[in-house]
């Protein structure tokens, strides 16, 4: 279980190595979302996403036998990335199982950053767990899970540390906090640093319609699943089911889900490149749409939105501009 | 003329106003640049460019009463939405006088940001200088130029006060600071603040083909012009020569410019897209395209590049994925 100490020690470990993203803002998206709205940008994270913190907590929590041993990770992209990357800087070999479906470009990047890439077939229901227990097994690697792992959580956190302290630095002491949200690592991170350090901020899931399974989960009190994995634009949010790790912390601590749909994700892409001069993915865009088109579900003077990743196909990202720019 | 002392005293008064904008970095831009390349993206700036620290600098320095009459700005647009937006903070009346051939996202920011609007035939050589003499005297408004101007290039110095700092906690002492550079105000500005914070780093300026003014100046020992101040996609950087407060300086602190060509341009734009993240325009891109394109003009293990604004129209943004990415 992650505890706040955790996300603080991660902290401390991450400085000087994870980027501390600013909080961007424009008074056009305040006129759209009909209230003050701050964006956490983590897409200019290193590896173009937060995974870069969880990644980075997992390795340098490690002991050095274990670390140079390797990982293994299992991921749409995003957290491929940012474990490669922590592993590379770590000098820790990392075997990355990606779907074959996943974009292009977070395929090559992995693979740019040094890792050795196994592409399995999501849309098949090829199960992931069992290929990375293969690899973890035959070569002695550890699995660093993507979103259920105590100290992915923990490196998550720290943009929760960042929001308490930027947000209260704009005077924004109380409202919602939005997470594109996937298996809840960094959603539930977020949520245990902000019941510490900022307790007027109350963390929401945004998720994409079909895929909402933290939304109604939380709604039942009990893990609901998707009933697929794959089909949606936002690739990167696209995951079975809450984690057992990170569903308690979220029940506890986070507010009702908002669910968007995938042309909100692309409306929201397009005005992040119009007033914040940022490039944001569709599954990274699913908080900032929720506070941009769903303000009817939102209370209070002021949100923030977290953009959690940018890794787009320009072919996709050209879409967005197109259809609404 | 400005002194370190109004570029320190300008940060102070921008502080908690304007963005402190973080240093990005990638290692496939590295690879390309074949150094370490640290980029300063001051698209992520309130309004989309630097502009706005010089249009702050300048309102927050005017005694109340001067300020409550009004000011007036000519620009390409940048310059325009940050004096509009300053002023606008400050509660005064702002008249911006536009290029009608300026990209029409500035000039509907301009206007939304809350200024008075009036365009002039720049491909047909009408005089903004005659035309802002006329509002400034009728109306008794205050002229905040773009770059000739010391409390502007004060403001626009404080870019360098924070890549002194920030290279510095890169351990990056020495090296060159490619500036895009139009009048010469943040080229000066910046090479003033490093000259005493800084000084192992060297600026240099950054144009496109066609519209190297700068360059010439600099290896000639006097203000040369350009041919022609429209007929680019770098719109941003367009201007007839360099001042005749920022010459001295760029003279006797930056080295040799480096001129690009429009393509370079493009190219620099997609790659800031897919490696960074972030949205820059072609006059935005220009030192960010010498750094990758031009490295055989450039010593040292380390560069850094300034993108200095994000405000582009989106056809010119697909264009530059569509060529590049």
């Amino acid at each position: 279980m992650t505890s706040l100490a955790m996300i603080e020690a991660a902290a401390e470990r991450i400085k000087g190595h994870a980027r501390k993203t600013p909080l961007l803002s424009s008074p056009f998206l305040d006129d759209i979302a009909g209230r003050r709205l701050l964006v956490k940008p983590e897409c200019l994270q290193h590896t173009g996403s937060f995974k870069f913190r969880g990644g980075w907590a997992a390795l340098s929590a490690m002991d050095e036998e274990t670390r140079k041993r390797g990982v293994l990770a299992f991921s749409s992209g995003n957290h491929a990335q940012g474990v490669a990357a922590a592993a590379k800087a770590h000098g820790a070999p990392a075997v990355i199982i990606m779907p074959a479906d996943a974009p292009q470009l977070k395929i090559d990047n992995t693979r740019a950053l040094g890792a050795e890439v196994v592409l399995y077939d999501r849309v098949g229901g090829e199960s992931r767990e069992e290929l990375g227990n293969h690899y973890a097994t035959t070569r002695g690697l550890t699995l660093v899970k993507p979103y259920d792992e105590p100290e992915v959580i923990a490196g998550q956190g720290t943009v929760g540390l960042e929001i308490a302290e930027q947000a209260t630095a704009e005077g924004v002491t109380s409202g919602d906090v939005l997470v594109c949200c996937g298996g809840g690592g960094l959603t539930s991170g977020v949520a245990l640093a902000l019941e510490a350090h900022a307790p007027g901020l109350r963390v929401r899931p945004a998720e994409p319609q079909g895929f909402d399974d933290v939304t109604r989960s939380l709604q039942s009190g009990q893990i609901e699943s998707n009933a697929s994995t794959s089909g949606s634009i936002c690739d990167a949010i696209l995951t079975p089911a809450p984690g057992d790790i990170t569903f308690p912390i979220l029940s506890r601590l986070c507010g009702p889900g908002i669910v968007i749909t995938e042309d909100e994700a692309l409306h929201a892409m397009a005005l992040a490149f119009l007033r914040l001069k940022i490039v944001v993915e569709p599954g990274g865009a699913a908080a900032l749409a929720a506070a941009l088109f769903h303000g009817d579900q939102i209370e209070g003077d002021a949100v923030i939105a977290v953009a959690t990743g940018g890794n787009v196909d320009p072919a996709m990202f050209i879409r967005a501009l197109e259809q609404h720019a």
